[in-house]
């Protein structure tokens, strides 16, 4: 080995051999083991030293062995966690689910906030792809990325989480039943004597949207009037207040597709003087935190948010650590009714 | 070039070249283009060849010359975000910021969610150093870490999110003004008329719940009891129901360092037949969305969460993206006293 204060490659040889940590110590006239503390700062080093072993690992190029074997092997441990609104408890808990799962396995994830914005998914996805990153956990369904994404399928292990997506058939996917939930919605307001509904959807391209709304139909077997909404607290506001607004509401309660835009729902009713439940019943879908602390406390379908990340995320790593691609395969995850104080018999 | 099929390196030389895009197209057959469409997945190709490719690709142990360029410059934009609990909205917001203007730049942001265990925090602090990743955004503090963290500084570059940390006074800073949010609540009692409170803060090695607390007792001027509790909702609720079943309490007001431990208050006092704000007032501090939701809707300080995400983010990737570990600096957000339904002067 050169003792050579260049290096070994000062550019002499045609054909290169990475710079290994030998190199880096000659080169900086240290201990292979200081070069070591001081890549990881595990171990304090004195910090002029430091700054020549820094300044050498950047000279030669220096990839520590560990890195370029998992590189060579088209591995990162980094995986793709893409949702479309971290703000929303539904996500978090998801996000905190498939955290869990790769945390255990030694994996990183890269949160992919989307903002239901198809163009941030877009370059998310080109990311993903071209920073050999090992996998991802889909929890979106902007349908604009559809292409893009059936274009990965097969070749990219990707897992669906929450939502289906057309055209990914095939794929791995863990889900909360949304169609039973939307069912025990439809039997509770039914029960309680209720025959004409208003229900706010979400975007008709999302199937966990429309699955719930399927479900909510048919057991209601009552008047449905349907509004379509995005999912966002303002889109439940906005669209119970046009109603009202625009006369005499053909609807005795309000099935939101989500809480956030239960929430919204809440909100138009009070500013229009009615009183829920005593006039008007309101069920939301999702159980996050704030619908047992809302006035009246949520009535709602509960998802298992944390479960569904940890399954999609704990069953794909199954396949990325063998570096295979998963095959197709369902996981269907129970809900649950909550019965709280905000739906009741209706007035007349 | 060689054209031989098992390609370039099949182990006769003993200085290896790494493989280039030509080699892995020579060894499959097919253009350089063909196999950058199979790498991207932007194109679609037929199943055969792509199959091919990924093959020769693999054998050939082929890294894309941008992704060898970026891990050669020390850099793989991606930086680590370490949060203590995503299922919180405030870190919810938080991380959003942070991912917003990770985006911007074409960072990629990993999601490391402690739950405030310092084993894990740890662990996720090795995987930052081990993995390249250009910086990390911290918004924890475990007191655990602090040694780890101490010897990171000045060599990798950090940026302190929320939460100040003993031992990194020389880091880059954003945070909320938690003492002046402390003095505003704590004005806001004595103004009411309230004399004596209870003030549940957060974990004394906090200096974000400390500062609040000072603020506090200095501007309310009364007498205070304070309870040490986790930032968790449960601590809330057992901290005020132990003092409650323990005699008549002492306190007319509560002030939850957060507002997640003030719904645990407001569910206490509610199980023990008191009435807020009739009985007892109760102030938060955050402002997450639940707040305004809650029952009573809760009086509390709002802080820019996103904010300061995206403030800590945008001033650490100035220097990440010229290679450059950040310089001391503080950026302070302004808070801002919510008063809604919780809080109300004292019966007496």
């Amino acid at each position: 080995m050169t003792r050579d204060p260049h290096g070994p490659d000062s550019g002499r040889s045609a054909v290169r051999r990475p710079a290994s940590i030998k190199d880096v110590a000659a080169a900086a006239r240290v201990s292979p083991t200081t070069v070591s503390h001081v890549l990881s700062g595990n171990r304090p080093v004195n910090e002029q030293t430091a700054a020549r072993v820094r300044s050498v690992v950047n000279r030669l190029g220096y990839v520590p062995a560990s890195l370029a074997r998992s590189l060579q092997a088209g591995s990162t441990s980094v995986i793709g966690l893409m949702i479309p609104d971290i703000s929303n408890t539904f996500f978090a808990e998801l996000a905190k689910g498939a955290e869990d799962a790769a945390h255990d396995l030694g994996y990183g994830v890269i949160l992919c906030n989307t903002e239901f914005d198809a163009e941030r998914e877009d370059r998310y996805l080109g990311m993903i792809r071209s920073r050999f990153i090992d996998g991802m956990v889909y929890a979106s369904g902007s349908p604009p990325s559809r292409r893009r994404l059936e274009a990965l399928m097969g070749r990219f292990p990707i897992a669906l989480a929450d939502e289906e997506v057309d055209g990914l058939e095939g794929a791995l996917i863990a889900t909360a039943d949304h169609e039973a939930g939307g069912r025990l919605v439809g039997e509770h307001l039914r029960e309680l004597g209720h025959r004409r509904a208003l229900m706010v959807t979400g975007p008709r391209e999302l199937k966990s949207g429309v699955a719930r709304a399927g479900g909510f139909v048919k057991a209601f077997q009552g008047h449905v009037t349907e509004r379509v909404g995005d999912f966002k607290e303002h889109s439940g506001y906005r669209l119970v207040s046009e109603l009202l607004a625009a006369g005499d509401p053909d609807f005795t309660a309000v099935f939101a597709a989500n809480d956030l835009m239960a929430f919204g729902a809440l909100t138009a009713l009070r500013e229009a003087g009615l009183s829920v439940p005593g006039d008007v019943s309101v069920v939301g879908f999702d159980d996050i935190r704030a619908a047992s602390l809302a006035h009246p406390s949520l009535t709602t379908v509960h998802q298992p948010a944390y479960d569904v990340g940890r399954t999609a995320t704990a069953q794909l790593l199954q396949y990325v650590s063998r570096g295979e691609v998963p095959p197709a395969s369902r996981h269907t995850l129970p809900v649950e009714l909550k019965v709280r104080a905000s739906t009741a018999p209706p007035a007349r």
